[in-house]
């Protein structure tokens, strides 16, 4: 019996269903069980106090990029988007951004300061934070930097994820920062509030107090649990649908204050060099973007017949709305399936269906929020933007699918 | 400066913010940062292809209960629910519940097979499972074995994890089973599903028609990323809402039949034997529940004020419409607040801030479901359902506080 994929997924390509989008990956078999396998023969494995993944998946990592050279904690690590499925990112695989590393804290050590403009200096422990009313709210976390190769005339040789897997989504828990910045008597005439981290980088960015006092949580808890190290552990900042550096990590204080603080962090860095020379400043939330991550880049379709298009959309303004496929490079549109619930600045996956005729294609996605705001295409994103720099790229990125099923990264 | 926790929070009490409803944790400081932590001063660690929690949560685990001694995968392990916060259970501290241990399986050599009264009996490998269309939904599993020991007269000495930790949280992605059994040429006139696992104990269950036909899932990703061994890598049935013996893991067969094949595991097991002798068979949906997580059995409440009182509700016959909280024993009830999304067939989050007056007193929660169930009080379930079952239990969870602080598991 001849199960080798190749062979029976071109031999079932008429196999469709009532609907016409069936896999087309069955293979017709005996009326009774095959043989019963090795593992039905043996007692498995016991139980774990932590689980861990398969050993055959040991290959689906995080991709480290280090973009300091002698460094080790400096640079980001990407998600594998192209071997994930659904919303939720396990934690293990959310993508990392440091500016001096992981910072070792004793939770029962580390303190938050909230001061400035306040009538009330107070100072938490991590205990104190836990005794605040929390909310959850399950959120995607984007690096601006995300997706940054695509500024570059050179097509970046990488996959899915290490091109665009700067984005990641989790469920984080935490009390809302207006709740302390109320209980510390906030001055209502400071506009700005800077929040500073507690790793050998005294991350520092300048958070605009509207942002503090409407969605911004202290987070505690991702996923489920309290936060990863590599996410700030034992408490971060966290603003919905903003760059992620503004969501400073290992939080130790929140000062009140009138205007931009001008750190480092924001001046040399996270600022968007324009083509006409000119830099934006204060760019905060990640605009409307999409992708598709099966197929992509690296991948080899099996031969022509029904395939799976799915990919993740997300806006930093609000929620998706729409997300358009093409298998023509852009001439023309399908809207694809949202999986449910589709939530205000969250990863939302989209999916549709697609017979392939074997010929040379070229597949696009495009997504639209609730704000009316549409991803634009590379070509349109680069002539209004240039490309000197590496920040917010949100541009529509195509793969093209040869005739003989290999899938590639393509400007069109 | 005295930041000792316990002297801090008493001294706070009285600082409540506008609403009252403070943490009261903090503790007036300086007006000046307290001195640059260890941590800012030494690089921080590098990054890691798959991460871990923080070493200081690392007594953070499932709990390991084996029931039959002697073996080393025959039991459970129950999630640390007392420890976790949000919707979401990490993987990695999903309960377990397996007869006979992990097995270890190959994904190229796994194959799942639809058999029985079919027109096309088809066979799969994971590969070809993964070219269909899949769907993505956050759902709940639960043991019916769950929060057994309250079935007994005598009070169980346990943590929240440990009494009722076999319920865990999960975005589950998969295949619609409808699609396959449509692509096999289903016998219309078959009622029934014997589902069949590929462990050491051939785990059966036979399955209503209905219910592969409406929401089942061939579960492929949890959390985003593929099945994690324990839960049935590479591929499970996934049953919404039903007791999680049903959802049969590690799947290798599917043989559609007239009538129950009345296997081992759902005679000699999975049955519950009433007050009057008689056994319940088939009972499926996992009915209204919740339990309070914080605080709860070995905690130590450091003092009067004002506290947060959070939990999580689910009921297998849809969405949790209301959850009612009780600090006087069930004399009176308060709603809590519910976390959004809230739903179907999914953990829900709840949260009641409490103002503690330091009197001894008794802590329940109360979750009402859309169709209008509304969890029974323990003694009532008793009286109904005999102390000889260990299956299905859904009574309402007591926690006493003691003036002291001390919380702990009561029958009241």
């Amino acid at each position: 019996m001849d199960e080798s994929k190749r062979s029976f997924l071109k031999r079932s390509v008429g196999v469709l269903g009532a609907a016409g989008l069936m896999g087309t990956g069955a293979k017709k078999a005996a009326a009774e069980p095959p043989g019963v396998p090795p593992s039905m023969k043996v007692p498995g494995a016991g139980m774990g106090e932590y689980g861990t993944p398969a050993k055959y998946e040991s290959k689906i990592t995080r991709t480290l990029i280090r973009s300091q050279p002698g460094t080790t904690g400096s640079g980001a690590s990407r998600t594998p988007l192209e071997a994930l499925d659904g919303m939720i990112t396990p934690s293990g695989l959310h993508f990392e951004r440091h500016h001096s590393g992981v910072p070792d804290i004793d939770p029962d050590q580390h303190r938050l300061l909230i001061h400035g403009m306040v009538k009330r200096p107070l100072i938490f422990t991590v205990d104190a934070l836990m005794r605040y009313p929390m909310v959850s709210r399950i959120h995607f976390l984007e690096c601006s930097g995300n997706s940054q190769f695509l500024y570059q005339p050179a097509l970046p040789n990488l996959t899915a994820g290490q091109t665009h897997g700067l984005v990641s989504c989790s469920e984080w828990t935490g009390v809302p920062l207006r709740l302390l910045l109320e209980e510390a008597g906030v001055d209502r005439s400071a506009q700005w509030i800077l929040a500073e981290g507690a790793d050998g980088a005294a991350m520092s960015r300048s958070v605009p107090m509207a942002k503090g006092m409407d969605d911004a949580i202290l987070g505690l808890f991702q996923n489920g649990e309290r936060l990863r190290p590599e996410n700030g552990y034992p408490v971060r900042l966290f603003l919905p649908g903003w760059e992620g550096n503004m969501s400073v990590k290992w939080l130790r204080r929140l000062k009140v204050v009138q205007a931009p603080i001008m750190t480092k962090d924001e001046t040399s860095r996270y600022t968007d060099l324009q083509g006409d020379g000119k830099s934006l400043m204060f760019t905060y939330p990640m605009e409307v973007k999409s992708v598709i991550t099966r197929p992509s880049h690296g991948m080899t379709l099996p031969g022509a017949g029904v395939h799976q298009i799915t990919g993740i959309a997300w806006s930093g303004n609000g929620t998706i709305s729409k997300v358009e496929v093409s298998t023509d490079g852009g001439k023309t549109w399908t809207a694809a399936s949202l999986g449910a619930p589709v939530l205000p600045r969250a990863l939302t996956r989209f999916r549709l269906p697609w017979k392939w005729d074997g010929s040379a294609s070229v597949l696009k996605s495009r997504g639209t929020d609730d704000t009316g705001a549409v991803q634009p295409e590379r070509d349109k994103f680069i002539a209004e933007h240039g490309n000197n720099a590496i920040f917010h790229f949100n541009g529509i990125q195509a793969w093209s699918v040869a005739a003989n099923g290999e899938v590639k990264h393509v400007y069109a």
